[in-house]
């Protein structure tokens, strides 16, 4: 099976904006085993949106289009299909309806312009859009199958997933499972699965990397919806056995939510003390809702003066180690657990760049501290890049530590209850 | 003049990797007054590079193609590009010499496959690439001028900026100039020089918008450089006329940055204490390089305790209007003002939700204080839509409420002296 994809909007032919729908649903159809054979953008006028679905519905078994499905005048993706069918725009009376109780949903009044949104070409089915005015479109063209999905990409999402994904696996069912891992590279992730990647295997294992974190996409496919959640689960098993404590969460788990949800767990909570990272890492564990339930606070010590008056860092650790070094990071983490009456601490120091390094330190060099009850254990690391690089990988590092003695200290717990 | 834009790469057909190539390379195209028709994205195979751009040359003036030029069997553009000139490749000695020389220079060995690197399709020139060992190629076929750029976005854009750009404004010069905006949403900077942004016009203006901060770009073309640059000054005068003191800084400059440069000219220091951004505003205040010399230190007091014991916030303060008030966002920023020992202070209070709203504070509402020792200035802000989102905008909107006041001091002072 071959699919073309086709983004619509004068705003990405002009490069006004970053079209990510292409690559989004291009990541969905090499997952389902379907070869994307091109990307096509074009802009907002029916001829070239029509001369452009009528060449992809020639070549390919599937055109998924986006965008254009406005309620604007130069929102011209119904005009492109319905001329490259060679059919009218009808109005759909149920859409109509949908946009209606949409708007009143809302508690907005209805424009009549939105009336436009429910012309469908005639013999093409209109797809119900739940997050959205604009209803997608379903179509044939010969053989092809033609689906227009509407292009802000929180609705294309929705409706490809809940509406389109389904119609493409006419043989039974997909089942998709995400694993989440911190701590390594995407090569080295790769190596440790490599024999699983094949593109043409079944379940298809695929990795995608966003800010350190990389993400192992498992889709399994088969007649019996069974069979696949089994096959699925199997592999993701088997991902995770090679994979061991790198894999930190399912599906659409952060790190920050993880270790959120270990806190709140084990009835704990954190406060931090970060230097070069300047804020980040309260940042990151700040994200999830209901922090507050186990973030307590933090400092950001940049001085040598908030170090020793905020902290407590000896100030004879800072003047014979200075202040990127193991001891300072050390009392960066335990005064935070203390001052700020936390279970666990985090400490950060080290040169974030691009100036200040030497042969001894040199920029990238982090110190991380994790403070608990037990002592603080110190890792060193070295990050690679410009400056930005290393303070979030730095910071996300740090969340990583926490992770790992969390579970560590779960585990030890759990083994007190057992005894 | 009309130009498609190919983007060449499995990685890209498969959704792996966001093509973001393209939308730049419109941007510019766009900004010389250019008409982008069609990206087009391909994967690696010579058969359908060739036809993309045999279609592409057949109704373009102007092809640009990205990626393939790797040296690995798979980067298959140079093969592509000459099957559709239909000529043959040749090496082209002066390209071996320069890829020798930039491995010379990394102090790493030359691989006998980077050789393919030098392989230019008989009739074709290759473009010097003084970033990476590919160099870039330029071809007509036809009356369609055909470029081919290196892949990695950096490579790529010093390729088109330093090498193929210029030869796009055959009839003179291009002078750019941006000016970086916050303060205000698009619409409503756009509604402001809608007049300035005809596309046919010469300069010609258009923004685009990134974390809230607003750039317009002037592109203005001219066959006298002068007159270029006289055009574009000219054209960037009157944005600035229009938006004020929205308009922060110029080119690449940030809102960071921007601050930094006039604490640090100013002599003087500033110090946060943040609850609802959780380190974000601390985090932004440090990007720049050199952040030590004005930024000493902060709080993220997110618990009530930590308010009142590291800063000092009344707890009668607390009891009567709450954490998020403006009273609290006061004695945050003179909190953090005089407990750090910094000149400026800032104080951020508020509510990200998505949770935690009331009728009176609704999800969104953040105080907003600067301290100086001329007292305290506080603002209330409403901020929409997701958590991250809020507290993004509280915290640059933080940065944008200290630039502000940093200019009103510094225009005291300059009345003073001038007194």
């Amino acid at each position: 099976m071959r699919a073309v994809i086709i983004a619509v909007g004068d705003e990405l032919i002009t490069g006004a904006t970053l079209d990510t729908n292409s690559a989004e649903l291009a990541s969905h159809l090499t997952a389902l085993g379907i070869a994307v054979t091109r990307h096509l953008t074009v802009g907002d006028d029916a001829e070239p949106i029509a001369d452009a679905i009528g060449a992809a519905a020639a070549e390919a078994d599937l055109v998924l289009v986006t965008g254009g499905l406005g309620p604007t005048l130069d929102d011209l993706s119904r005009q492109g299909l319905a001329q490259a069918m060679g059919v009218e725009l009808v109005e759909d009376p149920r859409q109509i309806a949908r946009i209606a109780a949409f708007f009143t949903a809302l508690g907005r009044e209805m424009k009549p312009s939105n009336r436009t949104q429910a012309l469908i070409p005639a013999g093409a089915d209109a797809i119900d859009n739940d997050w959205g005015t604009a209803p997608g479109i379903a179509a044939r063209i010969g053989a092809a199958r033609i689906f227009v999905l509407p292009g802000p990409p929180q609705e294309m999402r929705a409706v490809f997933g809940e509406r389109v994904e389904p119609l493409l696996v006419t043989d039974g069912a997909i089942v998709r499972r995400l694993l989440q891992t911190y701590g390594a590279g995407e090569s080295d992730v790769g190596e440790r699965i490599a024999d699983l990647m094949d593109r043409r295997a079944n379940p298809t294992v695929g990795t995608t990397v966003r800010e350190g974190v990389i993400t192992v996409r498992i889709t399994a496919r088969d007649p019996d919806p069974d069979a696949a959640r089994r096959a699925a689960d199997r592999t993701a098993r088997e991902v995770r056995r090679r994979l061991g404590e790198m894999v930190f969460g399912e599906d659409d788990q952060t790190l920050p939510g993880v270790i959120g949800d270990a806190l709140r767990g084990a009835g704990a909570t954190v406060a931090v003390a970060e230097s070069c990272t300047g804020g980040l890492v309260g940042k990151l564990l700040t994200d999830p809702p209901g922090a507050s339930q186990w973030f307590v606070g933090g400092t950001v010590a940049y001085s040598n003066e908030v170090k020793t008056d905020h902290l407590g860092v000896p100030a004879e650790a800072l003047a014979t180690g200075g202040a990127v070094s193991e001891p300072v990071a050390r009392a960066l983490a335990e005064g935070a657990r203390q001052r700020f009456g936390a279970d666990w601490g985090i400490g950060v120091t080290g040169i974030a760049g691009p100036t200040g390094g030497t042969a001894d330190k040199p920029v990238g060099l982090v110190y991380i501290a994790i403070a608990s009850n037990q002592g603080a254990d110190v890792r060193r690391h070295t990050f690679i890049g410009p400056r930005d690089r290393i303070r979030s990988r730095a910071s996300m590092t740090a969340l990583n530590l926490l992770r790992l003695a969390l579970r560590a200290a779960g585990k030890t717990t759990a083994g007190r209850h057992q005894a």
